[in-house]
């Protein structure tokens, strides 16, 4: 099974590719989508949608997750993520994929085994569990940390729905 | 010049769609986006996306508004919001259209001559505006009252584009 995990932003949304057998995981590919400030919403948005397509045509996973945005005080800041969010969600979507969401602290606690690790420590436990990975940025770390969380929470109940879409 | 106007919503995205000819408006259709609660958020906006999109291919508008967001305090709210307008941003970007914003209080400026008008007024002033038009809902009526607003303050600029485009 091949699953995609997506780090939601408006400016840098990351993403990352693991292939999983059983409880083996091994990195497919790793990077970030890129939106320049300056352009308007509208064509930032239709540019991450692009870019993000394009990933999933490339590397067809049969499984997606994206992490769940942390809400804060500020409201403008909340509703542009909310914004990239919406292109992060629909695009796993339109491939046909249910998607999963988790919490910052459910994928730290996965990954690293505590809810509050800094970026560091979440690039090298990902490191840890992807020998050999070569990864583009703190953003494509949190992607493939989403990605391995969803592998171990979401094995189960996605690898049915992939044997089902493959038998359909 | 055709323009629609969006507000966006997760369970319901009003729309509505005017023809503009200098100073006249007429009134082309309007509707509710509706995405059921209980699904989970991806095929939500999957939805939305998808009804959305059938209504740029029926009604073809020239020009494009969406009414900018109001930013709270429940952070949650914001989230979803955001999520859902990121949607409504995207579709007219993908029709090849710039995307006009603008704040509640200026649309409600425009069309009923004040900031602070509640939705029966501005519903009575759509009215006014766009004679014999039956509307939707709440959400539909602020749709129009955003493509009206358009027309007024964009007009100039984006009769220019959509000629350049139908030229192009």
């Amino acid at each position: 099974m091949r699953v995609i995990g997506i780090d939601p932003g408006l400016r840098n949304m990351g993403w990352g590719v693991i292939d999983v057998a059983g409880s083996k995981l091994s990195h497919v590919a790793n990077g970030i989508c890129h939106s320049e400030g300056g352009h308007d919403l509208a064509a930032r948005l239709l540019a991450l949608h692009a870019q993000l397509t394009r990933i999933f045509a490339t590397y067809r996973p049969d499984a997606a997750a994206v992490e769940h945005t942390f809400v804060n005080k500020d409201g403008a800041g909340t509703l542009k993520l909310g914004q990239a969010r919406g292109i992060a969600l629909l695009v796993p979507a339109q491939a046909g994929l249910s998607v999963g969401e988790y919490a910052p602290n459910a994928v730290k606690k996965t990954v690293v085994g505590v809810g509050h690790a800094d970026k560091g420590q979440i690039a090298h436990m990902v490191r840890m569990q992807l020998p050999g990975v070569d990864i583009a940025g703190p953003d494509a770390a949190d992607a493939l940390a989403v990605a391995i969380c969803h592998a171990h929470h979401g094995a189960a109940s996605n690898l049915a729905a992939a044997v089902a879409r493959a038998s359909a």
